[in-house]
């Protein structure tokens, strides 16, 4: 909209002072901030080199032990937010660490959950009675309101990434949590129940989904990586995407999880993606292979293990030195089911 | 979950100190702040008597005029919300003023409105080429991303309330917005013709909704009261609603748009209602009758054209002197679509 | 497909008559029925002048009591199935008369049923402890499996035409059906109800749809044909349909029955369609206005009240005298669930 | 409903025949024939051993090619139709063979289509320019209006059940069919590419499903299998089911073919089912394991690669000798969709 310059005089800041003590405000001083011809995202670009930051994770090992924690975590935090424990406007991210031997005690929250596995193997996550070995790649769900808890019964260090929908449950004010009554669930199915039952192109026969969350809850790597690489040699590449799939219940077919779409992306070797933006932040972890990617003016560039954030609305594109696997994440599907997403794709 | 105090020591201390610089955090120290065992909101109940806040609109109607404003409205601002222009943490709410004569000139954006009518009549809204007279207590939805522009043909001035999701949609950063290239759009289709084409019970032969939002953009009082009376008499009152409808969408039954739930309620004479709470903040308008609502400690007494807040799981119950009817929206879809709507019927 | 003729030799005679004596049979001798180029529809169009079935009604009326004859119909045979108690494969019309002072006792059945008042008023219909008063025009549903009854309390015969899914639900072998233990029900709730409940762009907080039948069951035809006329000035004409509505739920945007589709169509004065087909067979009942439709090379002139039958993937076209209005019904949401519905629009 | 004798005399059967001559007939003499108080099916319970049938299979190899037949099949015709080539009201089976070097040239139709594969290995079936081999015990869909052809590249003969939806089809008048350009399409994807894509846990990041039926349309038994398997030992047998999945689409959750669920059934060693009955017609292969099955009064004994059929309404249980697995298909999902779908489990 167009942006004049309201004049302001005595009379009127004199009113406006007035109005304020009863809880009002003059809407035209503040109508184009409110109502932006675009989206004017606060978030930054940002990215976190694996590298740097195990140190760290390493350090806080020594320092406070899972039990104290409860959830040794360290936040990434986004730096344009403003000392928000977010790393976009509606998503928290951070990447925990569970040291051989301990355990990250049962409990359950409204808030959704989603850990992908940085490093180490022979961890487990356990949902509603039912545990799942981590290993790197795996994208696993503690759905929201599920107790879970996670424990690490092998001999090295396990660090994966912690992506929770946190600030918007804070913003629309639904958070709720419990502890359970004991550190860990005793399990009550096997392991493997829940993909046999819900992820092999069938249901059960009565089943029918009580809640938006797949049930499904651990999407394996080595599942995922078959299907990219049956996809790389045969279809025509996505200028914008390469070959890009999204995480769905099978229940539905509709995203994973309520409030976080997540993706794997195979970028083949050669290949540039063009210039792209979407208006829900993507958060990445590069899973295989190194590569640039352009945001706006800033080049970041990555290896395995390596996030980076970009902000919603801005232009970019990922240009890797030879194949590469990216994993991602976005509140894309509060903007799908809000009629508030948007794309666009640039050609040159 | 259990809010164990966590030792801070020299050590710790230094190492946030280090880790901040590279924009990581520890989240044992805010865990119980980020995932809180209940909703903890900053949004307070809060109350406009509209007696109040109408010599105030009067005098900001002679202080600028509606070109000058584009919008000239007063907005609700909740004194728990630290000075953002917002009602409740996800939604903007403001009374509009538009004298005879005067035109608030067309535009859109992606935030949704609601216009619920107060005082006046005779205003026309004007959404896609069809222009609708606006009447007290009717309910009227300027659509996401939809031309609109308002005009007063009358000889008296017409308030409405407007209510929009502008605080949700600045976090989600999806805020587009247009000048039209006109003041006011030229008529494309009668007036009725969407309630007669979407909102008798038919729906056009080939018509598939494109959008989340409902067809129909005016839903008259006269209609909506007439359903009320004919229920009144009949139906087992629920104990924590009395007679309380939802506006829906003709073609889908959902609610009428895709970020705000709007209802109508009766409180039938000597009837209270028993105490209840959702996750969902509401807003109220008194529309007919008067009486009293208990938020928690709080007391409010209300009279037609009174706006009040209830903040999200708050208990509260009305007690109307006689017969009552209340206008209300809240962001219960957002809650909904995400799996996170809770609600609590409290019995004595 | 090809449909070359295949060589019959006295082996494979022999071969077949084996075979069929285990419950066997030769596909390739009769593939190309099995499996047609486009349908071949058995179905006859064919055109009941209502002064023709009238006095057969009234004799009917004199023959036998609505109370012995439990529902007392002629039923409208389409003379293309072979004696079949059908007007379409899949639907069964008849009219039904009741005269003053009858009953036709309360029942209920699997097989969803519609009523459209043809002569007659001050009859009623009671679903589920509800009752309509029935005029000319209305469009009335008594719902699979709910409860009803008619009685005429007026002077005058009351007719109305019956539409109903039988010889589809005798396909599925799924009809069941009971007998009330009353003649009638008792009334739990005022007459206008459902309307109010469900019929006035709101629905109760707390409803959810149990079955795919619209909850409101009296779609009257004053209100209809008001949306007609707010229609019939403004919008471009449909070529192919002129304004045509589809009745829809409230509660999905849905057909407001299942395995039914009904519309309602104004044809103005003057205006003529172009040739068109669809896969569903349509039951066409003039409600206002005379003229003639083709329907490949018959040619039927209607008048108010006569009913006729347009079969699937026949070529069609209205050509109304002067202004007309023409219910339909037919099996469409069938042919939509089961992704077998098409249409063709012919251009000259 | 009640079934009184309603009385005829001469004045009613030469009404009768009078109004027959107008296409009308009357509704009462036939009420309760056409609305029964429960399904009154003409399907008969029938079971075809497969060591029966192969003998006549290859003698059909031996009488017609396959290129002449088209599609050299057996029908299995319900004994209880009538001659009609179906196996229950709405859908039909037969036995394809195929011979080494054979091809069953390309057509297409509106017809959906299963292949349960029952003997042989190497065959390929080809969908929309996307080559998938059968294995025993695979689940293939040719959907509704796809091409498809089928070969057996392998030097064995291979035999398969195939499942349409022809006499549903027939009813509705919904046939349409085409023949290729060529007698099979070229390869335009890689074997395994549909799988990959939309079986794998995940879906194209621009998918939209743009018709009812599953995108992947091989489910092999390998897979199934192993979920089976996984299943078996952990969860609570299901008393009238034991561990009974549903094959569903991932793009919905729903069905995997609008018109024909399908279904995979393991029965643990010593269990035996209790007595179950729903309105939709089964049709049973026997995929592993020996065993009984009580329908009414009639018992089947049957081994792998039998095919039985269990009437709609009618009460039966599976006792099986050993561990066993079934196969099983049936018009469910238009039961489903109309409202008109019922079971019952029956307790001892």
């Amino acid at each position: 909209m167009a942006e004049p310059t309201k004049a302001r005089n005595p009379e009127r800041e004199a009113f406006y002072a007035e109005i304020g003590e009863h809880s009002l405000s003059p809407l035209w001083e503040v109508l184009h901030d409110l109502v932006p011809k675009s989206p004017r995202t606060p978030v930054l670009p940002t990215l976190w080199h694996y590298e740097d930051v195990r140190p760290f994770l390493m350090r806080a090992g020594s320092l406070i032990t899972a039990k104290e924690a409860e959830r040794r975590v360290l936040v990434l935090r986004n730096p344009g937010l403003g000392g928000r424990e977010a790393i976009t406007q509606t998503l928290y991210a951070g990447l925990q660490l569970i040291l051989p031997g301990e355990i990250a005690p049962a409990h359950r929250h409204t808030q959704s959950a989603l850990r992908f596995v940085i490093e180490g193997q022979g961890a487990y996550t356990a949902v509603n009675g039912e545990r799942t070995l981590m290993n790197p790649g795996d994208f696993i769900i503690t759905p929201s309101w599920t107790w879970h808890d996670h424990g690490n019964d092998s001999d090295k260090p396990m660090v994966w990434l912690d992506g929770l929908d946190v600030p918007l449950v804070a913003m629309l004010d639904t958070g709720f949590a419990e502890t359970y009554n004991a550190e860990k669930q005793l399990p009550s199915r096997p392991e493997g129940d829940a993909l046999a039952r819900y992820g092999s192109g069938l249901l059960p026969v009565d089943y029918k989904p009580e809640t938006k969350t797949s049930p499904v809850f651990n999407y394996p790597y080595a599942r995922t990586r078959e299907a990219l690489e049956s996809l790389s040699g045969a279809q025509e590449i996505d200028p914008w995407h390469g070959i890009k799939l999204r995480y769905v219940s099978p229940a539905t077919g509709d995203w994973a999880m309520p409030t976080m779409a997540t993706f794997m992306q195979l970028l083949p070797k050669g290949f540039s993606t063009q210039p792209y933006r979407s208006t829900d932040a993507m958060i990445y972890v590069a899973v295989e292979g190194e590569g640039e990617t352009r945001i706006g003016d800033t080049v970041f560039s990555w290896k395995p293990r390596d996030v980076f954030v970009v902000p919603g609305w801005t232009t970019h594109s990922h240009h890797p030195a030879g194949e590469a696997v990216l994993f991602s994440f976005s509140d894309r599907p509060i903007h799908d089911k809000l009629d508030l997403w948007r794309e666009e794709r640039i050609k040159h």
